[in-house]
């Protein structure tokens, strides 16, 4: 059997347009991961009623485990405690031991402790208190067969309680062996989703217990394998990752939560380079990606946004020349970019960029999505031509994301053995 | 009458954590400007009969609106079509006129048809087609006095049906008088949450038909007040804004979907100067952020990422004794560097930034969050000194939102006639 589960948000800024809820793709992935598919996922209104007939809702379809987020403050809009205790016909509970936390809590912070914070301490009658993160505490209880929990709405408080707490209680209350992983995502870049398609379909995968889905978004495509939890799927899932990284090689860039930019700094800190960027099209944007992981200094020296063409010839020494003959998107633009950044920033390689991020600027030989990338890994630069669509935002992002990949599949290729 | 509306999302990836669901966020927005008030917003899984029941359930609480939204392509997994002819037992009729509009489409993209293709143009009885964005189809249909409709799933095609057909649809439909708008957002930095709260708590709001919502993000606080949709609740909107601005004079940088580095392009644009940055924490932060917008070439010439010392110096001229003496993270560095930059790269304004953002390189002196902003207009340079919190990536995005705050209320100061 796979498990299944429900969430409930609660929160009127989830449904008037204030707040996206990353916190339901957060805990849908890591349910996932223990075997428990998500199948229903509801926002409500601060409303103790409504939240009330959401859980009694979920209770109906029996889910295995049904998690809770939001309305856990101090406020008098926060009513998730009394929304359960209402649904579960089960009283509050003033909770003088968590009382005595939370007034720690606000002393260490130096703050003054409201009355409104006293009522943070009250839990459903029978429920585990999580072990507070902020000042709101969660709790989970069992509720004839079905795991409730309770956590509040501020992502990072929620998902420091799920990996403390709520996660390891779960592994433990359903047996979960997590030797061999059940879900397993690949990170690829540079393939396109109908190749990828292509690929796929001349793989053996259905009917053995593992499914297979693909999601496509600006850093590439995520290949993701989710097996059932027993012992023969997930070996199975085991045998088609290494069928796939076969096939597909440097294609595939990482696993799980990599991400290109931090591929690329593992791969420059593995081989002790150094790197610098000198951007246009992306604006700073790939600095910015090469410096989001810290300890990024050891490999990222620094980069030069020469936006203008006149920064183009005093910061990186591209000839006027060259930009009066083939102009600013070029590919002989993006080569001496390279080359200036090189000797002015003095790194082992640099990534360049020069493109049309539009909407305006585009002719029909340069059309708005033009983008030339040139690398430089030592003094051979190399460059690449992509035509990139959709809004600015889409092509710098994409721009950047692939500018990364070339540089990386460049150094896999360049110092192999 | 305040009127409701009830979301249901279809698509295991919104529950399997692959997808945030940001068309939630985007409808609940939209439908607020309308006066209608979203209470529910479910997502569920690929199958007919989850969706079906999704329908029922959300007919049951009659809201004045309901919109699905995915599950409109021509997979096997896009089932909305007959999950929603299931639970209004309405049969689903072939319509001729979209096939020939989708084999039309198909034919534009040069792509061939495929038969499941076909089974788009499958509508509900009774219901009226939207005009297509992609090649998925959405309808709206009245059900028993409800407005009910179905998007497709993908953003870009849901915001354009939205904008050209079901928004106008629906403003006809309940007479929304549209002249006096009954949401205004204010976009706030440079205020905390609770000395705005203080603010607030002495404005004579309450009881007037108007509600008020803060919500914080790392760019600011919205501030949104949102009326009943009568003539006297939206006057009383008019003049609470009024006395807002009054009281928040340019601790207010925008409304609505402004952003402060578009708010600083106009300012520097109406101004006729440019604009350089030289950034180190920020690490291309800034300078991508002011490269956001469509025409920023007109005003931002380029920036420098000086990440190591080294750099400071070859690229910002920031002289040896000073990152000596005082070190890379301090007032005189930042200073420096904003002279520097502003020499080299020839602007009329640059913003520096330099901090550390960790997690590691804090020391007592000198924690993790400090952040210098150094803002030169012309050759006059001030320095402010922040200290941010969080993780890496939010001490840099408030460093980067910081530092274009300071540098926009320095440029309504120094330039105030």
């Amino acid at each position: 059997m796979r498990g299944t589960a429900e969430l409930i948000f609660t929160g009127d800024e989830l449904l008037r347009g204030d707040t996206v809820n990353t916190n339901q793709a957060f805990l849908g992935g890591r349910l996932l991961e223990l075997g428990l598919f998500t199948t229903h996922a509801v926002s409500v209104t601060d409303d103790r009623k409504a939240i009330a007939h959401a859980l009694v809702g979920a209770l109906l379809r029996s889910p295995d485990v049904i998690i809770l987020s939001g309305g856990l403050g101090p406020t008098e809009d926060d009513l998730t405690r009394e929304g359960v205790a209402e649904a579960l016909k089960r009283p509050l509970d003033m909770r003088d031991d968590l009382l005595a936390l939370i007034a720690e809590r606000f002393r260490k912070l130096d703050i003054a402790m409201g009355m409104s914070n006293r009522k943070q301490a009250l839990i459903p009658h029978g429920a585990t208190v999580i072990p507070l993160v902020g000042t709101a505490p969660g709790f989970w209880l069992d509720e004839g067969g079905v795991f409730v929990a309770a956590l509040p709405g501020v992502p990072r408080e929620l998902e420091q309680m799920w990996t403390d707490t709520l996660r390891p209680t779960l592994v433990d209350r359903f047996g979960i062996e997590e030797a061999v992983p059940s879900v397993r995502r690949l990170r690829l870049h540079g393939i396109g989703e109908s190749m990828l398609a292509d690929v796929l379909r001349d793989i053996p995968w259905r009917g053995a217990g593992v499914e297979i889905g693909t999601q496509a978004s600006l850093d590439g495509i995520t290949l993701t394998f989710s097996a059932q939890p027993d012992d023969r799927s997930r070996a199975r899932l085991a045998e088609l990752e290494e069928l796939v990284r076969d096939i597909l090689g440097t294609k595939i860039y990482g696993s799980e939560d990599d991400t290109l930019s931090g591929i690329v700094g593992m791969l420059l800190r593995d081989r002790n380079m150094t790197i610098a960027t000198a951007e246009s099209c992306t604006g700073g944007l790939l600095a910015k990606r090469l410096t989001d992981h810290a300890g990024s200094s050891d490999y990222f020296v620094g980069g030069v946004v020469a936006y203008s063409n006149r920064l183009k010839g005093t910061l990186l020494g591209v000839s006027p020349e060259i930009l009066h003959t083939h102009g600013a998107v070029s590919e002989q633009t993006a080569a001496a970019m390279a080359l200036g950044a090189r000797e002015r920033l003095q790194a082992d390689c640099v990534i360049a960029t020069t493109g049309i991020a539009g909407p305006g600027g585009g002719t029909p030989d340069k059309p708005v999505g033009l983008v030339y990338v040139a690398t430089a890994i030592g003094s051979d630069v190399q460059v690449r031509r992509f035509n990139l669509f959709r809004s600015r935002e889409e092509i710098r992002e994409r721009a950047a994301y692939a500018a990364l990949d070339v540089f990386r599949r460049r150094l896999l290729d360049s110092l192999e053995r």
